[in-house]
């Protein structure tokens, strides 16, 4: 499978490069949430849809109608296995999108659920996914309120793919997105990172790290309520799953125009995931998380708004991991612990295909 | 491929019924829009959300948010071929959710678009669904406000799939749906029914019917606009697409417990659409239209209604083609050209699967 687009373009445009769509075809990278999906993002479909509100780059659009302000968004989950410690494909798609309207502030309150089924997988395991989605609704207070079903040939499917979408209420006076990072703002991470990736890896892979490791899929509305409460001006929040804090990270500086500075020794990154990545040669930056979010605070407000977090059951290892700075516009670095830095480049894709 | 339910079903549960979910496995007719599928939801999906929302049998549902009053509907989009006359996956996505909301009376304003593509597929074919996609929301009067791309190996999908989701407002003093039905209502259909069916299968088969047959794939919120405007008691709109306009009429029937009495010599059926079914043996209240509404409304407002949507591009071959009743309730049935009377019982799937 060809990892970077170059491998993937005619040698005849080489010399003058041609846009996106005249040079090949849809590699796995494309989905990874990387550079690659932006190129996809910027070169197709912004240009197909004709409007501004996907140029946005947040997790949800924020938009009016009827007076109410209110979160839209949407994700399709293909990750495999279906079933994997610590979650399934089912509250991995509730918990996606609730997560998605939280990032924006919202308060998530309906979804909808669509299925592609493949011909001949067995109707439990639709009830299996189905009722995890329904216990993960109930536990993220949302309502799954209307969906569809599509069945496709045994061998144009993967047994089940679910796309959530998903509406929620922003509060007044919130107003939570990429581009209002702040040098100076405080760069808060809810937890350690790495678990949903190792957890998937682990179990397609057939690899054991010592302890088993679950996924941290989690609804997030609950803690980003907390921090909000401690004051409506939280400046970014992002879930960092496909491309992992690395490319959330990534998008904020390049949304905002300002730069990230990370302190290494501050990245809660557990054992098991150090030694899985180690063993895998990946970088745990780049590993996807489905229960994590990373928040950009005013300094002031930082200390105030860690210590809500750790009171909330989701935010217990909230950690401030580094700040945002006026330097480096664009760009994110860490401070390693020997005393330099190394960049955190946006990734071309996502290192595990199919994580969500 | 197995066709009915019972043939998937273990003969040792025979003698004593098991649900659904313990009995086999997915088969095409699980996405057809018909019993297969109303079971599917009836035994697994709703049970498993533990909400009553989904059991309004609705094309959207409609919600309280924020003082708004929303539609809010999904459809995945598994159409093959990508491409056929009259349309494409793109603008089936898009007026598919439109029409979704405009049944229940929403003007509806924004989508999501999720895309599941199948690497390998060239970056082309990609661009020309998401043009048509833009090009349709443009000419629907809705934005496309948020997406996702996944991407899943080759032989794990089918090119492209598409699900949308959208939102509406509904508004105030409308209140349209399924269980409105009343005996004495007039039957009307905006127009020639099973064009989109016909269209697809002639380029699915390779057949042709002496004309080229074009999909009726539409956005209908417009003519729903002008249809209100002369009164906003409307009581029930549906646009039948799988399952046709049989099963359509089914569910109103079944959701609101009356009856339906249709006069075939009235049912507007193209002859090209005719001479088609006649040759593969099917039935044109089964075929799918995709820019075709039916709707109750009361019969004191139907001659001005009728007059509204002949005035309209969308519903210029508006029909009246029968009426509720109070005989035979969650029945309906055809008064024929000879003078008898036919049952058109619920379809247990799609003729055609993958018919959008």
């Amino acid at each position: 499978m060809p990892e970077r687009l170059s491998e993937v373009v005619d040698p005849a445009n080489w010399t003058c490069p041609a846009p996106l769509r005249d040079q090949g075809v849809v590699v796995m990278g494309h989905g990874g949430g990387g550079a690659l999906s932006a190129e996809l993002m910027e070169q197709i479909f912004t240009p197909a849809y004709g409007n501004a509100t996907l140029a946005g780059l947040a997790d949800s659009a924020v938009l009016e109608l009827g007076g109410a302000r209110l979160a839209f968004s949407t994700d399709s989950y293909v990750v495999r296995p279906l079933f994997f410690p610590g979650g399934c494909l089912g509250d991995l798609a509730v918990n996606g999108t609730v997560n998605d309207l939280a990032m924006s502030g919202a308060v998530p309150a309906y979804l909808s659920a669509a299925f592609v089924l493949e011909e001949g997988v067995q109707l439990s395991v639709v009830e299996r996914i189905a009722r995890s989605m329904g216990a993960a609704a109930e536990a993220a207070g949302v309502t799954i309120a209307t969906g569809d079903t599509k069945v496709v040939e045994s061998g144009h499917g993967d047994g089940v793919y679910v796309t959530t979408a998903g509406v929620g209420l922003v509060p007044a006076g919130v107003d939570v997105r990429p581009q209002r990072a702040r040098p100076g703002d405080a760069v808060i991470v809810s937890g350690p990172i790495g678990l949903h990736g190792v957890a998937i890896m682990s179990v397609r892979e057939g690899l054991e790290f010592g302890v088993e490791v679950a996924s941290d899929t989690a609804p997030l509305a609950g803690l980003v309520a907390e921090m909000l409460a401690v004051t409506p001006d939280v400046h970014v929040l992002r879930d960092p799953t496909r491309g992992g804090l690395g490319a959330s990270l990534n998008e904020i500086a390049r949304a905002s125009g300002t730069g990230v500075r990370l302190q290494e020794r501050a990245i809660p990154v557990p054992d098991a995931v150090a030694n899985a990545c180690g063993f895998l040669g990946l970088d745990p930056l780049y590993v996807a998380n489905e229960g994590r979010l990373v928040a950009f605070v005013p300094p002031s407000e930082a200390e105030e708004v860690l210590a809500a977090m750790r009171a909330h059951p989701q935010g217990a290892g909230a950690t401030l991991i580094g700040e945002c700075v006026a330097e480096h516009p664009g760009m994110v670095v860490v401070a390693t612990g020997l005393g330099g830095t190394r960049v955190v480049d946006l990734p071309l894709g996502e290192q595990l295909p199919r994580i969500c």
